[in-house]
């Protein structure tokens, strides 16, 4: 047998593969990408780090862009409506985002030099069995390739059955950073959200924006509308959703250089978040564990997902090695264990995406605008989406929530 | 609302009220019986403080029995049968056991010098509603008028339902100390086990013998003879079952000191273990907590009762003071938190109540009188049923665990 083996080289894996490599166990990965082909092509998402996750990176030593030089330390926030609101809620440590494509490789070579085994390979569904007869336990730690399918999906925790936003993600010059550094997060009601994340990549410090498009609301078309048929038609798009939609980024735009940093640095689409079992029993009776996306795809409108696989991964990883022993109850451990925080990202981020929103999230949102020790908690708990639910999971709790700050 | 309403003054509900009172949470306690009442009477148990245990009294401060002078350091071990086997298995640190009728006394009081509420009342099911709408919380704890009837029984969880031993606990006079200081555990294949505590009680140093009789096995009739009908007969009687089935016992007796240290000092009955649901809806919305014995009813063998109700007294504790708002979530994010040591307490216990016991369970009793370590960490873990049950809960586990350490 030769340990454990794990599908896909995302965030979720590598973790995983380093966590384990760490301590000497042995580990095989597999994916469908090589190491070079993870460090081009089309950007595939605009991740943040926030300082749970760095702290995990830290401890395996693999915390390559110091979060102080290359992080940001505040949420800036732009409500839109017929009076905006702007608000700065600030993280106890930094966050940090890297374009995944100078990140993951760079996790490939730190796991391969810790003595794992990285195999160039797309698993098949049909392949899985094989793997498991082969590995003492395998992961599955990617959504896609139909790999998720074999862990059923909870309905009764998944109440969306299509995508809530069409998205239009891309990296941008000519956009001067935030005062002090910092996301910002834009909201126009009725319409979806616009995040702006300062973000290191392969040209060095740019801006992804990130639209998050209500389907029928006044920026969809953002979502289908092709850079590449005719570039300055794009910009002229993006521009004028910002002066619109989003004026907190807009002032910044200096026209002459606002652009997409190159053509492959934007993608278009949608998620259709949901959650699935945490495990499934091969017709072998050998487990397969699912992390990261496999287990729970979020919406990227709080920026939950790589942050919840890191996560994910590192209980796994920790239960690997404290009770290797991979049977049910192995599972069903496992399962407890995520349980609270896996669920509270998905119930937290769907909450966000519902429209219209309900009004103790309103209420809340007009809170942070006005007290900053709420606004600050709120950020903060981009770290802690438990702790965000504990306070948004029904409206008494929010209620009381804000009464023990004096409001309402 | 005033704070937190607790029904019952043993383990569970004292740690519980202690921790909340160190915080500055308002706490009544309801008791059935008075301080003084606590401290007289039948005794109750013979229960031993495992160091998790003694931890969270230290953490509390209320650590007045210090377990280096008034513990044990080891568990000695006899198993009986054709070729009799003798081995100690070690703790990392010493168990402590203090008859409960000093212990509680001693812990209302240190409840009402820090500010706590005691009243003397028996509640009964009815009125638990009231205290509902008096309390911003409501945990029972304890087992006993009805109470835990609140909470529906898991049938799943629970495979026994009739007592799987009878039961004579009584402290003696007249047994010199194992060397080192330690609990007996001697096992009399087919009839039960014996297992004899060094405690401290009113008279000073006394040895607790607990008889778990296996119905119809020899030793019986220990659990339905009358001390108070005729003292000598029923010392007789014990001496015969210490000297045909506990031998490592009975040759440290004196026969001219030997007996009961006072009448009362004698209980007798059953106990059918059961787990029950951790939290129940009242008629009127309000959650209702089950904590201790309330929640989980073990079998003495292993001596795990106590250790789990302060285990799930301190959990449930933590989330009061870090979430409270005492809605469904909480009770859900509890039972979460709680499951894991909770069920594995009552798995462990009640696989040492099967028989004949399974032969992975004597496989590792026979490494333990091989391997010290083995043996170690088998006692160790009367402080973590939850790793006890990681090596037992199937016979593969048991068989990796002992490969782990070149057996079998
Ligand atoms: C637009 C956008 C913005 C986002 N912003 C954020 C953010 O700000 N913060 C945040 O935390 N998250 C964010 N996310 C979410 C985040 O990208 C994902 O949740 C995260 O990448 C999931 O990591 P993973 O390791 O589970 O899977 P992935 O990153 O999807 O990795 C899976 C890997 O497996 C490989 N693979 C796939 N199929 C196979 C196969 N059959 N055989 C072998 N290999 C295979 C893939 O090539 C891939 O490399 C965003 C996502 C999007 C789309
Ligand atoms: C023979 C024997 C040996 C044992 N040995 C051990 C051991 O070695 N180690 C170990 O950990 N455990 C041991 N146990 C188990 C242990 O005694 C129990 O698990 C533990 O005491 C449970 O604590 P509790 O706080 O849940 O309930 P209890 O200790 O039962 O306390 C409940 C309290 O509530 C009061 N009460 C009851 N009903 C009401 C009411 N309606 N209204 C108000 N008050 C009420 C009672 O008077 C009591 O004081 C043993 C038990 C027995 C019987």
């Amino acid at each position: 047998m030769e340990g454990i083996g794990i599908v896909g080289a995302g965030v979720a894996g590598l973790h995983l593969g380093m966590l384990l490599r760490r301590q000497g166990v042995p580990v095989t990965l597999y994916s469908e990408r090589a190491p070079q082909q993870l460090g081009s092509g089309r950007l595939p998402n605009a991740v943040a780090h926030h300082h749970v996750t760095i702290s995990r990176e830290r401890a395996l030593n693999v915390e390559h862009w110091d979060a102080g030089e290359f992080g940001y330390g505040v949420h800036h926030h732009y409500l839109g409506g017929p009076s905006p609101a702007r608000f700065i809620g600030r993280f106890s440590a930094p966050s940090r985002a890297v374009d995944q494509r100078m990140l993951l490789p760079r996790l490939v070579h730190d796991f391969c030099d810790a003595g794992g085994t990285f195999e160039h390979r797309t698993i098949t569904p049909a392949e899985v069995e094989e793997l498991a007869r082969r590995h003492d336990l395998v992961v599955i730690a990617t959504g896609r390739g139909g790999l998720s399918e074999l862990f059923p999906r909870r309905a009764d925790l998944s109440p969306f059955d299509r995508p809530q936003r069409r998205l239009c993600v891309g990296l941008y010059d000519g956009i001067a950073p935030a005062e002090p550094r910092g996301v910002t997060l834009s909201i126009a009601p009725g319409h979806g959200e616009l995040i702006e994340i300062p973000m290191l990549s392969f040209t060095g410090q740019v801006s992804a924006l990130l639209f998050e498009a209500v389907p029928g609301g006044a920026f969809e078309a953002i979502a289908a509308c092709s850079y590449d048929a005719d570039p300055a038609a794009f910009h002229r798009l993006v521009l004028e959703i910002l002066r619109e939609h989003h004026p907190s980024v807009h002032e910044r735009v200096d026209p002459a250089r606002f652009g997409l940093t190159r053509p492959l640095d934007l993608l278009q689409g949608a998620i259709t978040p949901g959650i699935r079992e945490d495990f499934a029993m091969l017709p072998s009776g050998r487990p397969v564990i699912a992390a990261g996306d496999a287990h729970a795809v979020v919406d990227p409108v709080v920026g939950q997902g790589a942050n919840c696989a890191s996560y994910s991964a590192w209980e796994l990883g920790r239960q690997i090695l404290d009770d290797p022993h991979f049977d049910e109850r192995f599972c069903r451990k496992l399962a407890a264990r995520r349980r609270n925080l896996v669920r509270a990202t998905t119930d937290w981020t769907n909450l966000m995406l519902s429209s219209p929103p309900p009004q103790h999230l309103q209420d809340l949102l007009g809170a942070m605008a006005t007290t900053p020790a709420v606004a600050d908690e709120f950020t903060e708990n981009f770290n802690h989406p438990d702790r965000q639910w504990d306070i948004l999971a029904t409206p008494e709790r929010t209620r009381a929530y804000l009464a023990g700050h004096g409001l309402g």
